[in-house]
């Protein structure tokens, strides 16, 4: 992306908070404790007292941030058990596509911020993952230097509110 | 990845709180305001009063999250003007290979936490950015169900504690 300061994208922008894709997902996922309670049950692990001990989340911060991922289209409860009630945690579809988000934080994690990687996540080829952002279009890596932010020449600048995944306005 | 309670990767794993590169880069990142301020470097936003006025966080704050960000060595300052002495921030390696997950938090955002980008991203072929993860190795898609986390077997229990990119061990 441009370097110079201001920013291409930005050359008809007044200096306002940029309304933004992803300050919109931050709204919703920008959280540690939400993050690593979707990445655990990406892992499979559906249920309040793993999740927990997993985390390390205390109950409260668990109970809070799952009322909210599910508020927020996240994650779905269903229950197993009706005698005592008891559910179980899954993501629905919005909440499984954090994929991407979750490993490109596990690939920078792998290389700047551990020395060694305690879970490694291995592909269907048989290689450990190492991921490639390519354009579905034409396929080449898609790399900071290859692409350039710009304003959709429908944005209005007033649009409505952001929304949830669950449709609900966020706060 | 596995679905069943536990997961697969859980099997001979201990209930406690589980070591992590996400949680890792979680610790570094895994903040709202943080992200935002490296997307606006990325812009090619480089001082002080631009930056917040694109992110919208207030002096003390953008001022607390650059100093940890550079302690972390994800943004590094460069001095401009000697008097008065000024800096400009520019996003380091580290900084740089955030992309990925930006990206992957901008393209989940657009679908799901906004009605309508107020950014769109172009690559260099002309379209607009839909990006594919592909693994290095086999060029195919990297996707939830095509991964299996496993534990690395050279990984140490007791291994030191994590390190941010400049070295430091992190609180």
């Amino acid at each position: 992306m441009s370097e110079h300061d201001g920013g291409l994208v930005l050359a008809d922008q007044p200096l306002r908070v940029r309304p933004c894709s992803v300050a919109a997902a931050l709204d919703i996922v920008g959280e540690r404790w939400a993050l690593l309670v979707i990445r655990e049950i990406g892992y499979g692990v559906h249920r309040f007292a793993r999740i927990a001990g997993y985390t390390g989340a205390s109950r409260d911060m668990l109970a809070d941030r799952l009322r909210k991922l599910e508020s927020a289209g996240i994650v779905e409860r269903r229950q197993y058990s009706e005698h005592p009630p008891r559910f179980e945690y899954h993501l629905t579809e919005a909440g499984q596509e954090l994929f991407p988000v979750l490993l490109a934080l596990r690939e920078w994690g792998d290389k700047w911020a551990v020395d060694q990687p305690a879970i490694q996540v291995r592909h269907d080829c048989g290689h450990l993952v190492k991921s490639v952002l390519t354009c579905q279009h034409c396929g080449a890596p898609v790399t900071r230097d290859t692409v350039t932010p710009e304003r959709p020449a429908t944005f209005r600048a007033t649009g409505g509110p952001d929304r949830s995944p669950s449709g609900r306005a966020l706060s």
